[in-house]
């Protein structure tokens, strides 16, 4: 393929590159535009797509070059290519294969609706010789939300923490919290598949109504939620939504023939 | 500042942000443009200047902010870059902090003239429980080059190598070593400050040099040296040179505000 355009940025250090429609994704191309060595580096390519129904459709792939369905940090970075690029006003309904996505302009960049958040009990997490109580959180993914005294406290996260896996059959999102004050939480994440990453948007949600449920908060309700890679804001709205609200910044345009 | 045009590519894997000579590097923006996350990512950034002789400088400066020498897959790029942008013709002398470099055009893609390796003697490196003799190499910077049976045998290279310090002060990258074939071997390396690297130009020249004492080869003499992240060719040449040759892609060019 001739070069075409990119855009290169991120929300809370979760990376992407984004491409316009034209540009015909095949695996092998999304893993050499997410190589960080040997390509432009990313944790996913999204593909600038207009729907049959004339909106914006976020194609969005992981770097490994399969689909997935949503990103809340991803989404919340198109919203500003859209705004950038293409002149969009917000609230600004997108489309994922999660379904229509509400974004909205924020004092803090921009704001994803990221759905209804469902508790689903208490489960069991070991890392090392360790085990803490979790809470299992489904946000189209599964996580596990523990609370720990200190972010340090499972050590270094080189391999998957141990889950059950008749609760968690196609593996787990576990985020390690400690709080940091009122309505404001700081945590670590593991990512199925990806490791340890700077950022979790799921992930930030998951955390956020975990810690709500704990401290018998009425919704609506906000909580700031610091990650590696930055700070999120998450509100539990009245009926029963999660917002996930941050900076998105782009940080390099051009072209490539990846 | 205001936006600025960058290039970002890579020769054997050894990835580089390049940027015009108007460009203010302040160790801040350099750990910015190299950060694989917040910004575009690499191993180094390089500023294409032109000396008080009417010369191209390569201003190269580490990923932490810090200042460097020289870097054998670094000046490679660089004279692709020359060669797109300023029509640069071949041979061209190119000076850096370390002095006068010759680069050459090659089938590979570009050759740079490394100057003298230095043998000077034996010496040990432990890893876990294990050592190995090593050979002591200098090529402005310092190495240690031993034989392997299996690029594994040492396994994961979390931390650095242990060395003698009498030897080697300042640390020392370390060359692990097999033989593919006649005039062929393939490497890993343990870059001081950076760890386990997908290549090292100066390494494979000191590895190159090694295996030839070994195999007591004359010069003019050629290796195959296989890198992580590709194929280098070394020629040791009659007066004790090194050049060291491979491939050289620009993979994207853009413009950034970092």
């Amino acid at each position: 393929m001739a070069e075409f355009r990119f855009w290169k940025g991120h929300g809370t250090e979760n990376d992407f590159v984004i491409v316009p429609a034209e540009v015909e994704l095949t695996p092998a191309r999304i893993r050499a535009l997410c190589d960080r060595r040997a390509g432009i580096g990313g944790d996913g390519v999204i593909r600038a797509v207009r729907d049959a129904d004339d909106r914006w459709f976020m194609d969005y792939w992981n770097s490994d070059g399969s689909a997935s369905e949503m990103c809340g940090n991803g989404i919340r970075l198109f919203a500003l290519h859209l705004r950038n690029e293409q002149g969009a006003t917000f609230p600004l309904e997108i489309a994922t294969r999660d379904g229509i996505k509400t974004l909205s302009e924020s004092d803090l960049g921009f704001s994803a609706d990221m759905g209804t958040p469902r508790l689903l009990g208490e489960t069991t997490i070991a890392v090392g010789g360790r085990s803490w109580p979790a809470v299992h959180v489904e946000l189209g993914n599964p996580h596990a939300v523990l609370f720990v005294d200190d972010l340090d406290e499972a050590g270094p996260l080189h391999e998957s923490p141990a889950h059950d896996e008749t609760v968690y059959p196609d593996g787990v999102n576990v985020e390690f919290v400690v709080r940091r004050g009122e309505r404001h939480v700081a945590m670590r994440v593991h990512e199925r598949g990806s490791g340890e990453t700077r950022s979790c948007g799921t992930g930030a949600c998951a955390v956020m109504v975990a810690a709500a449920v704990a401290d018998g908060a009425s919704t609506p309700v906000t909580y700031r939620v610091d990650v590696p890679g930055g700070t999120l804001e998450v509100t539990w709205t009245e009926d029963g939504r999660a917002l996930l609200d941050g900076p998105a910044v782009v940080v390099a345009r051009g072209t490539t023939d990846l």
